[in-house]
């Protein structure tokens, strides 16, 4: 009986899509970025029953080229500028084909040794870059939301050991900024925590957390008998890219026993820059940190480094070994399945391993600092735009500006640049009031593309909104 | 400035490691199952710095195939029978291709249409393969353990509306067998739920949980004023693929008013075949469901498909809408971030789309009867031969079976075979005994392997041991 696809034509549609992928990274600037359709476009083309008989490969293909890829909003594009700019490399994409090909499971070393193992030498490489110490212990979620709710985890425990067997205690408060990502709220939602436990606290008019409030907010819930449990900074918000003072953040946790967990999931790559790298001041002696090659470091969708300097208290809150899982390597080697909940671990570190080897420091360091440079520029060019104004600083690769107009002119912007095709941008409120972000990251953006979508920009703003 | 590998580089590469991966799914009969390494193996292979120029794609894939190589075992061979077999079959690992190229998050629908529909379409098809009604809402996660821990959250929010803002109430109780997956219990504490609010429900004969102990534990903890919250029942546990009474339990979470899931994360595909459809009876009034197509269903490792009856229950757990991410769609599409933790979610429906189509239905459902033929067969010839007895029924894939002989004995023997490189089994200890795990799922998995890795632990058997 056959079962899988034979070899020769394994071959022959795998050479069509090497092809048809490199195609596709050389000539993406030519496809509209955001796809002008609506809900069920891809639902009512395809059919409603499941197949009963296979089909062939062509008729898949010639499906995925005509009515998949027009309902496609281009991430890999170097004119995706909204939410934040990613990208898949060449690189990371030749190593998310072995991934899929060996379809390994690195949930205990003796699992596949080899999942483990490129996984610490990948998150011992990446901790180099961002200048940490080897104190941090670094293992790889699917994404940052998933890495900070283990950080949160984590911090629960270590203020409360009865959590594994009482659950969790209502008195325990977690501190972000009001800034923060959702991802710190739905992780404490998810932990059973309540939004009661959660405190936004206000940031200054950089949009950086206030250590002042922040030490306000935590005795004001002692004096109520509450315990504060967590801080959460973030280098890089997602709404601007300010960054929390993390140092000041950092003795703020020390003096108050909290536990300290740093999301630095867009802004951590800045850090390998050694002019950026004071974003990370402090970081050396937090608890936990979260960055994600799949957002600025050219790694394909997905892969987050969560590091944690506390690992036992990590294993503590998830290590559930049923005997079956349990192996004679034990004692020396790492299973990774108990620091967190996922027990399935596909092999995420190989597409980081060829992008940093590929790469290296000095081109990826060259790369961002440019996308920097550009913000900058992009930014300077704004702010000399009588109709344009800038909404906040530009730290990172993020420019946040909005014509001088009411909201409804600001998202009728927004939508002609998206209709446009050239570029995506995505829109913000910000002190209620619309903004539009342009966020430059892809690897494969040049000058030009920023100049020409900024040239787009101005262009449709001249027209009536 | 040169930034991204150029499209003629991309190109040769892509198509050595085609070639490459051709050779491998042709060859790996050929390759001992399990590495025979010691941990440090790569640890110690590789450059304990950081890279700090690149280096050319030839000497990455050369340390692929020479370092990390030899450390890999091998979840993608035919003669994986340890945990659950798995595998990545060709058209699976095409589509992995055309996801890690398009680097898509399909968080929103706007944020890639294509993303969320095909999301939808191929949930739908799975559905009906399943024979489950279209009140089943249907959405990817990574793995069954994260799916779990969507379904106990949900559960918990319908018991309790108030843990969003209260936090986890500790007087909530979760059922499932002792013979559960241990993921049940770890999104349990993930999830703020004590152990103690964990009930493992003994089971029968046939390690079945037993429909009178579980309404008994539920009387029990209600006189304790306690209130029973959520019952997983499981169809195709991991120790031995025992089947809960799904029918029997659903009459009783109905009865008294617990949200029930089933973790059919293994079992699940086996339902296709009419004559194992019985498995699923009653599972058409259950509340949520995992089946893993990257288990038994020959996609790459991850893909959970999740259901649950009661979408919007998920939603109002985990809905947390920042106003960046709010679109004109809303009221017409579905974001499928609001109905779980990971806020970033690739394009994980591409490939289970190109395994559906390219396979069809009668074509999974013959592999799907080979391996559990096979099973029985060899289930039959154990029993035949005297130095032999079986553990457990074999419902479904698995053989669970022993030497008449001590456990170190039969740990010897596990290692033997394991050490032969000829195929990879799993040990475990059932009822104070370890016994061997076989496994048959792989889909390039022939009649023949089964029997040759028969032969071989009769071998290894007949030598002292």
């Amino acid at each position: 009986m056959t079962t899988d696809m034979n070899s020769a034509e394994f071959r022959r549609f795998g050479h069509e899509i090497v092809d048809w992928i490199a195609d596709y990274l050389e000539n993406n600037r030519g496809l509209p970025v955001m796809p002008q359709v609506s809900p069920g476009v891809l639902e009512d083309a395809l059919p409603a029953e499941a197949p009963e008989e296979g089909e062939p490969m062509e008729r898949i293909l010639e499906d995925f080229r005509t009515l998949v890829m027009p309902a496609v909003n281009h991430w890999n594009h170097p004119r995706f500028h909204a939410y934040f700019s990613v990208s898949a490399s060449a690189p990371g994409i030749l190593g998310e084909m072995l991934t899929a090909a060996l379809n390994t499971n690195g949930m205990l070393w003796l699992s596949s040794p080899a999942n483990t193992e490129l996984e610490m030498v990948v998150m011992r490489w990446l901790r180099q870059w961002l200048g940490l110490p080897e104190s941090f212990f670094g293992m790889i979620h699917d994404t940052a939301s998933v890495s900070t709710m283990h950080a949160l985890a984590a911090a629960r425990l270590a203020a409360e050991p009865r959590v594994r067997e009482d659950g969790a205690p209502r008195d325990l408060v977690v501190y972000t900024s009001e800034h923060a990502h959702s991802s710190v709220e739905k992780g404490a939602l998810a932990l059973g925590m309540g939004q009661k436990q959660v405190r936004k606290v206000a940031t200054d008019a950089e949009f950086r957390l206030r250590p002042d409030l922040l030490r306000a907010a935590i005795a004001a819930d002692r004096a109520a008998g509450l315990r504060p449990c967590c801080v959460v900074s973030t280098v890089g918000t997602t709404a601007v890219t300010s960054v929390d003072p993390v140092a000041e953040v950092q003795a703020i946790a020390e003096a108050e026993g909290l536990w300290h967990h740093i999301d630095a999931a867009y802004g951590g790559p800045a850090a390998l820059l050694p002019e950026m790298r004071w974003m990370l001041d402090g970081a050396e002696r937090a608890d936990s940190l979260v960055v994600n090659p799949h957002k600025w470091l050219f790694t394909p969708i997905d892969l987050s480094a969560f590091y944690c300097r506390r690992p036992e208290v990590l294993r503590e809150a998830f290590s559930l070994v049923p005997s079956y899982l349990r192996t004679g390597q034990d004692a020396r080697a790492v299973n990774l399945m108990d620091y967190g909940v996922p027990l399935g671990r596909r092999f995420r570190a190989l597409k980081l391993w060829f992008v940093m080897r590929w790469f290296g420091r000095r081109k990826v360091e060259r790369i961002l600092r440019s996308h920097i440079e550009w913000a900058r520029e992009l930014a300077g060019e704004i702010q000399a735009d009588p109709r344009f104004e800038l909404c906040a600083p530009t730290p990172l690769s993020l420019v946040c500006f909005r014509l001088k107009a009411g909201d409804e002119e600001n998202r009728r912007l927004v939508d002609r640049v998206n209709e446009s095709g050239e570029a995506f941008l995505a829109g913000n409120v910000l002190g209620g009031r619309y903004m539009l972000r342009l966020a430059i990251g892809h690897v494969r953006t040049t000058r030009e593309d920023v100049w020409a979508v900024w040239e787009r920009i101005r262009r449709l703003a001249a027209d009536p909104l």
